[in-house]
């Protein structure tokens, strides 16, 4: 319970995809706090039971609930929301998958895989992989958005210049998100919520759990905003950061290409220094590991980077 | 002076572009520390006394010098180098430009620029940006690479997968770095020194500064190494992170897009929030701001975020 909300969004109070005619489950004034109590990206098809089978079975139809959304008076086209991203409460349950079809790699990495996390929800420790590995945590909202202005339904999984599935980690608590509005009372839609996860969240899944979010929303007027931007209140990697990392590159002209280099390099790097499986060594990076553009105008072959943080096995 | 080297490559002694038939200027075993005393990218052509009309009439010929090549006995191809970059001895004096036509946004900035930086190499406190900015430094150099097998003189412009003109801004002290060997004696080059640079290197020069480079050349045989790697000795982002970051992104199909738009939407923050001229954005960023990729899965939509450290006006 949030103290501090005046409202709360119960996770039953979830939809599938984005559509400005949905009717809003909340109207708010600009400057409430919200509690949006979330399910994971499965709505509940995974659980701490679950097996490989259960990803073979998966319901694409109920994948990526967002709870809402939610109406903000007085919120017109031009305006932007200031959402500011106030504590999670995270559930100690998450999984990461090798879902076919979806992730950088998918075409490498065919068949469906696996992995289920218990964490500490209080300590927040780091979360173990397997024997050896240790998963620094740092819950966020993968999905905040903005009903988009076109009419009709539009699928979850890419976001938009209204936000949705930006799947950013640095979303977390501290973190101040704007989004443009496109339509009149923003409808506001929130879920998604990750314990962990790296930049490029490489194989399609993170640490997926269900969380309770709490995020306080203002108004802009007129901020004639583009696309999303945000601001963090301080350092978003020393998590991560304390031993260092080990980094491979892709190298060449097409920075797609440059990123699968980089991060199959460092799936066999990982797969010979710890005996992991691939798909094991796969679904780890995506945690963790980070996609960083090191160069991007020596011409024509530009430098893609991922860096995996030592701490996770040193 | 460095006196744990047994070489020095003097500033002299360097050589425009790759070619695997230069004689080398040195003959080095495995284990041989290696001072490289580095002039910068213009090779001289712009100092502290430079201005604008020197970015002009740039001589595009003598750009980019690397000191060596150095023959490693005993390399041979299918091997690697590790080199450990153990120290810099930076000048003082450093220059950022936009050189029309070189640039993430060189459709957009198509005039010259020049920023001249001083710097206290002993200090090595950040740099000042007009009257406000303070750029954290981290030097290194922005160009390691082998000699390709490929006969003939190639462009040093582009970095290759025997590294090169890689322009990663954590190839700093501390880092150790493997770069494939192509050809007998590896032919290992190094120059490009950057007092400073962001992820990216966006505006296409960072803090461009001579220095000089002390590196540990080692060999791993039958490495089977397919692109450069490194190992972090520490964190990478500490000198920037401790005030968080302001950050925009670019949402859409193309990695290349999302680039530019994120660093867009950043010089023009910059721009409104502290009175910067356009190209004036566009060069400090370059030189602190990092181009990440926040997620690469979302299909159609990717998320390319650009971050821009709120210390260097805070």
């Amino acid at each position: 319970m949030c103290n501090a909300c005046s409202y709360t969004i119960h996770n039953y109070q979830h939809h599938f995809g984005w559509d400005n005619s949905l009717v809003p489950v909340e109207t708010v004034s600009p400057g409430s706090t919200i509690e949006f109590r979330c399910v994971d990206s499965s709505a509940g098809q995974l659980t701490a039971d679950s097996t490989v089978k259960d990803v073979e079975t998966l319901d694409f139809g109920k994948i990526n609930p967002v709870n809402g959304p939610i109406y903000v008076e007085g919120a017109e086209p031009g305006d932007a929301l200031k959402i500011t991203i106030d504590s999670f409460k995270p559930s100690g349950f998450g999984w990461t998958a090798n879902i076919p079809g979806f992730g950088l790699l998918a075409d490498q990495f065919t068949d469906p895989a696996l992995t289920l996390w218990k964490y500490d929800p209080n300590t927040m420790e780091p979360a173990l992989f397997g024997k050896h590995g240790r998963v620094p945590l740092k819950p966020f909202a993968g999905t905040i958005g903005n009903a988009p202005a076109e009419p009709g339904l539009h699928s979850i999984v890419p976001p938009r210049n209204v936000g949705g599935n930006l799947d950013i980690r640095d979303l977390s608590a501290g973190t101040t998100l704007y989004l443009p509005v496109e339509v009149a009372g923003a409808m506001l839609s929130v879920g998604d919520t990750h314990a962990a996860q790296g930049d490029g969240e490489v194989c399609g899944t993170a640490i997926e759990s269900p969380m309770d979010a709490v995020m306080t929303i203002d108004l802009v007027k007129n901020a004639q905003l583009k696309m999303p931007r945000f601001t963090t209140s301080g350092s978003v990697t020393r998590h991560l950061d304390a031993k260092g990392y080990e980094v491979t590159t892709g190298v060449g002209p097409d920075l797609m290409t440059g990123a699968r280099d980089a991060v199959m390099g460092m799936v066999d790097l990982l797969c010979r220094s710890h005996s992991l499986s691939a798909v094991d060594a796969y679904m780890l990076v995506s945690t963790c590991g980070d996609l960083r553009v090191s160069e991007i105008v020596d011409a024509p072959n530009w430098i893609v980077s991922f860096y995996f943080p030592r701490c996770v096995f040193e």
